[in-house]
């Protein structure tokens, strides 16, 4: 009943056209983990049909985590299906608990989530902030979503709305952006399937399953809890077995040293793109403001991983020995040696360590750096004060998750984990002495 | 080549066997979980086919888990073959690793995965105890494995020894029964799989992988700690989720509450079941030692689920109000009202339920506990005193996992976890009260 | 809108329950295939809770397969809940796509999906028409829903309409029961899956996309012609491979050829099952009528697989020596050998094979039947005179499907295939020469 | 046994080597189809880690089939790795069965399973025989295995022998090459699984669990006969469901007319890519010779799917029209209409067409070939006079698989199948009437 009355909505608001592109539009994409999923409205299908949502295509979904996990090439596009194939069920399940939730609401809630990752460019995550200083992938995707919105004739008014946490119904958003968006279960999923890490899968299922509203503030059942706390211990698992996997972390601190090293060169006029001078664009140093980005949203769209790829592959015959030696590491994946510990590094060690590099590489201590560096990692599985988790007792009550019983491993689950890294060269001087911190 | 040899070895053995009955031997059976299970050798072949083995295909893995999980019918058959497939993979990987195992060890550590749970009676854990107090499966299995020893010529007794850990080399009896054993690393899968409960699954394959041998000790290499801390986390996962389920758990306890009930009418003389003999015996107050278990073994081996549910579908009728009434109640999945809780119920509440239930069911005092009853429920997820789970660090050093890294939800790990449950009948005046305790 | 609609529904017509018991009604069930079924519908929820219906718990769904197949342990339960979930599934399709099914046909088409396999007996197929001869599964389902419309006061009228195929909407009843019925998806995906078969599972998924209705009846969209040919070369494969394994094939005709034996010795008075005299009845050689079968529901649904099997453990030590024996080779998987061939056999070969059994087992001629005997089983995959699948074109057309294109392997699927088999024990002198059949 | 000898000859052979690196050689790498691929020798290692190899991440497995299906991003990469992985598998099963394979040999399976698929350019069978006219991607693959021979100092003489067919045992390049070998068990699995499509998943365990060899003939035991139907019935329905997509073979041709009109271009002097001077080469119109390959190695892997697409978004703005037209179809994935049809489409249809487009697009007679163009596609599933498939009988003779059982639908799959399409723009005057073909 539902969706053939929404149908007929479509077929009013387009009247003119044939009955056969409407039908054509009623697609259906193949998923390996959900079977399938269904475009569900008109509107979304011509969202997903636009070239600026066609160049996720082109985006990857985890950046260079294929170099650790070879399964892990999917794409921004298919995270994005993802999501509102999730959206559906959970609207669905919100439904049957009677919360209302109109057409209008519904198709904006695709839209939202359909969108919210739209603004991510190459590499995802590992470049966020580099191309466009001060710039979140997110204030990439509002300026998408409002020029998408003036093609539309203001269709995703009721979208933005809810992506900029302006809609007086919280839980909208929080379907969106929040602990238990849709966002995060299908990343989570997805991720776990292509990199086969199994482990980190969690049961989206189960998890919409037990969504509630609660005073227009989503919430879970208290017969969930113990979903929440395996969702929770997933995601950190994810974050150190893949996310931050150390030869991943690795590559992608290699591959923003090389962007870094030609944006550099750049400046010193000592770097030519001729082909990609949309990339060179986005290489210099310039600075951005989001009320502007509008303006950039053309040249932004052409920007994907290809650019990057080839731009490496060009340096890797570079005259700057240190951008030719760092492209060529990513290209045929002969990368840096990283240890990694809970525990800082010994100072001498470091300094030791550093010497040798030095020693090895015969460059300057500044241009050291790109050899030789250290950092942390860190990863905090539940910030209860930024983003609570909500939980709908049987009495009616609701309660923050952590309240209802400390047998949990909340306590852990609630500390920033913290790691240190450390990089070099893997043949300064034969072998190094390891360090007693691994 | 390792095969080809084994292979002769068994042609060797029995020569005058034809060609075409060895070949027969070498059976694969399926398995939704691992897609092949081999035989890996002639004598496994015999074992199998043993009617002692056999039985297993009539007891259940779960007990009364499919009423909660109607997926859940597995047997111990299955699960005895799924262990025997892992420890194919872990004395693979152990080699590997230049861990030497001869033929001999590897024989039989096969043999004892095979029958290390052939003891167990019908419905598995949720009877254990029952009939035949005292003995544990373990003992059981002890005694099948002494019986079939003399069947087959002394050809288990290097599989008895590892069993019963009087084997110099430790991490053979820790392979069967220890916190990594196959033991669990199949059961929790397969449970997990069987029950569609998907956030228990583990990674067996990984954990395998990351098996390791210091000193004839079992151990556990650096980087498979995240591993150890999920399969941890998963098996608390399905303790709560699936194993102590409050429904499941409240079918196990009315369960024994009936077979208590018929043990009683049976002393009385109240009770009689002319075609099953074998049941009745085992329903008699009878003491068992362990040493004296092989005289049992034939009439053990006659015991299975089938003969309690046929039991329970007699006693429906049965004059005893109390002995039809929990019959019907399982057979017809109409069981008690349970209440859980993390705290202990408040006493007056307990009180007033009680004779609620006194009130409902006009029963005596001694009777009503057939219908009222409280307990509690405990699970520790580790127990590092009893079984410490061993890591080997890349410096060649072993500790105990939870000394690696504080961080972890071990605190949680370690302790102990416990609930309490009330069972009443549903309909005791309308509706009850709840109790705050939820 | 759709969900909170019917649910209002349902409140207004028991408006004098409360709330919660209402709420705990939208029970969902796990399903390793599925995630998770959701109960759609008060009055699903108080048929799955009936007697009858809880029964289905001890009816396996594929008899003695599991003998083959040791993970196929599944029942007639699951399998219903997994048809209603497919109902759910194809119901939106066809909305989605126009058709018009009314709230009241909704609940009419789950009901008739959820109870058409209700009436089957022990071992499903396996037995069907041995307890009650002349008397098939439906039959007995249709005399279950007579039963229960009584007991919920006409509201099981619709669903016996389509069950009936009295109903004028075709359709209704080809998603019950048709070519692509909604019970075949099921099986086929579950038996594959508990198997471990994967070659014969289906996308069940796909299929049910591709459904349309034109003119009341089920057809399939053009795009679906491929599916359509796997989903029948998959039920094909399953067939050969697992319906009529040659192992599995003969553990069924040897609990046939027992239970007729019991069901002679008991007309000879030789025969007493003092527990079982429900049991002993249908062993009774009785007529029963199609209009008459509503007296003997109660009785029916007492009987069971456990039943069967606490006869055949009963009958290990009968006096009569093949009673005892077949129930011995049941119960301890000690079979006969079981030739298949798809030549008929030589006669000469079979009456030596029968020489030898005769000498071999020294019975009489009548009684040598029982441990030698032949048959034929056979399968078609597709029979497009009494279930045609029709296809609709793109220019708006229906076709039946094998018109489409001459080079599918309809050919092949319009065939019936038929085996030849011959049974007789395995050690009929050392190892008889094999036949040139196989 | 085995796996330790094998260490013990790595340890001997590289005397010089430390404990740790040789550990580090033992790697492992997850994939969501088998969960782990394991690195069995440690040449095998040093072969993966060569930038010759590492070039594969850069090869998608499945050309443009993820406009079609969007999780297909694998890689050539990943997919060498899984056949290796099953070769494995299939040298256990043989040897299992008393196939002598020595050390030796079983390291150049593995080699040349490996490097089999090395020489694939960009987008793999997509743009076969584009870059290098003439040279198929065997060709390629040997021209690196020789050069890396040399490097490998003679190590790879034998896998170059199994590979070219100049082994005395037959069966060792069946397996890499052949009905069976471990090639197509991997890409049926791996691209049925990465696309969504299930219904073209085949059992790859199975199939290897039915090698055999006869007379160093690969043969399939006598039981494997259906699951051989399975496979070929699985392959082709991958064929026509997702090779031979319209949409993703329309894709295709476009990508192709497009490189071919690039190259038209360059041939007139009208096209620079100024920073890619080795596509450039490999654009212009030369000749190649088999025996020459080895001076174009290094620049080949150079070579991969990054440049065709950096040269698609350059060539969006090139100023020949048609260029710039079929970069865009590409990038934004507006393609052209494509018809495809089991029978020849009318020449009256076509003529209409092609005016139609003449019209609409106002080019030349000769360049509407970019626009509107026809072809046929061919597939036939089993070819017996080329790559017989041969069965095992149980009495010890070999037969080619179709005399086995006439029943089959083996007449279909002997059949060369064969579809018609033609290709014009979508909007040619309105909308076109449509064909009766169709």
């Amino acid at each position: 009943m539902l969706l053939t009355l929404r149908l007929k909505l479509i077929f009013v608001c387009k009247s003119s056209a044939k009955h056969m592109s409407q039908t054509n539009k009623l697609k259906i994409f193949n998923d390996p983990i959900y079977g399938f999923i269904t475009i569900p409205d008109s509107i979304i299908f011509d969202l997903i049909e636009h070239p600026y949502f066609q160049r996720l295509r082109r985006i990857s979904q985890m950046g260079l985590s294929n170099l650790v996990y070879p399964g892990a090439h999917h794409t921004r596009f298919h995270h994005a299906l993802g999501c509102m194939h999730l959206m559906q069920k959970a609207i669905n399940v919100l439904r049957t608990k009677g919360i209302s939730i109109n057409h209008k609401e519904e198709q904006a809630l695709y839209i939202a989530i359909l969108l919210h990752d739209i603004g991510h460019g190459p590499f995802s995550h590992a470049l966020e902030g580099f191309f466009t200083p001060g710039i979140s992938h997110e204030d990439w995707s509002l300026a998408y979503m409002k020029k998408l919105n003036k093609e539309f004739d203001g269709k995703l008014d009721l979208a933005i709305q809810i992506f900029t946490k302006t809609h007086p119904r919280n839980f909208f958003h929080q379907l969106i952006s929040g602990q238990l968006d849709m966002d995060r279960l299908d990343y989570l999923k997805r991720d776990s399937f292509y990199t086969g890490v199994v482990e980190g899968s969690i049961n989206s299922d189960r998890l919409i399953a037990m969504l509630n509203v609660v005073d227009d503030d989503l919430v879970i059942d208290k017969k969930g809890i113990y979903s929440i706390e395996k969702f929770l211990l997933s995601r950190r698992f994810m974050y150190w077995q893949v996310y931050l996997h150390k030869t991943g972390l690795l590559a992608e601190k290699i591959l923003l040293k090389l962007l870094n090293r030609a944006r550099e060169l750049l400046k010193k006029g000592q770097l030519t793109l001729p082909q990609q001078a949309n990339l060179i664009d986005f290489l210099k140093d310039k600075t951005y403001q989001k009320e502007d980005l509008d303006k950039y949203v053309e040249a932004y769209t052409q920007l994907d991983d290809h650019d990057v790829w080839t731009a490496i592959k060009t340096w890797q015959d570079h005259p700057d020995k240190i951008l030719s030696e760092l492209s060529q590491m990513i290209l045929n994946r002969k990368l840096l040696r990283i240890e990694m510990s809970d525990k800082a590094f010994d100072t001498e060690y470091v300094a030791k360590i550093k010497q040798k590099t030095l020693d090895f590489k015969q460059v300057s201590e500044e241009e050291v750096s790109y050899f030789f560096f250290q950092g942390t990692a860190k990863n905090r599985a539940y910030n209860k004060e930024q983003e609570a988790i909500k939980v709908l007792l049987k009495n009616g009550q609701v309660t923050e998750w952590t309240n209802i019983d400390e047998q949990f491993t909340s306590v852990a689950l609630l500390q920033t984990q913290k790691k240190y890294y450390l990089c070099y060269p893997k043949r300064i001087l034969n072998m190094p002495e390891r360090t007693n911190a691994d």
